[in-house]
């Protein structure tokens, strides 16, 4: 059992191309022991975002701040917000887009082998 | 892709014995096409708690809102708020209790064989 706060979880910049203004945190993942799945959390400035690319694992996203878009495979931005769940499926095109004035905030499950 | 809010997600209360005023949400699951774990969402009311009990999967938690207590295996209270995450362990005995005045909500993530 691990209990840990976020404020507390040590913070990288995203330095992979086509990522801007993004940071990432690792919450839970297997170097807790975690089984099967890990917990990132990624956190977009306002103009920020993550790279527009696709890979082959699914993410699970929780949005616990702000106000964005998760662009789709043809390019086109759906507006997403805090309060909001988002599968990306494997192989899909995607990115993350700050569209509001905070950082926008949001929890990106995927498999252990993966994170 | 798929986006949801968790305002839209179905609530049902949770009848399983030794669960008091908690309710259950699931955003993303099997159903949805995810191909490897689900997120369900809790809301336990004050004075409210889940089952103290085992399972063979894990737990991995975000507390979106509200504090309370994660209730370890010797069944010592353990301080939980928003913000924080935790990992519970395949067997490890649990309970999530809310210790405050307000809803506290959790996701709750496990492998999608068990949701």
């Amino acid at each position: 059992m691990k209990i840990i706060s976020l404020n507390r979880v040590e913070k990288h910049k995203v330095h992979m191309d086509g990522a801007y203004k993004a940071w990432k945190q690792v919450p839970l993942s297997k170097n807790d022991g975690a089984p099967v799945y890990s917990y990132r959390v990624f956190t977009v400035e306002p103009g920020g975002y993550t790279p527009y690319h696709s890979h082959p694992y699914e993410h699970m996203n929780y949005i616990i701040e702000g106000e964005g878009a998760l662009v789709n495979e043809k390019g086109e931005e759906q507006p997403i917000k805090a309060g909001d769940f988002a599968l990306v499926m494997p192989d899909e095109k995607h990115q993350y887009r700050n569209k509001g004035n905070v950082p926008f905030k949001i929890i990106c499950g995927v498999p252990k082998e993966f994170e």
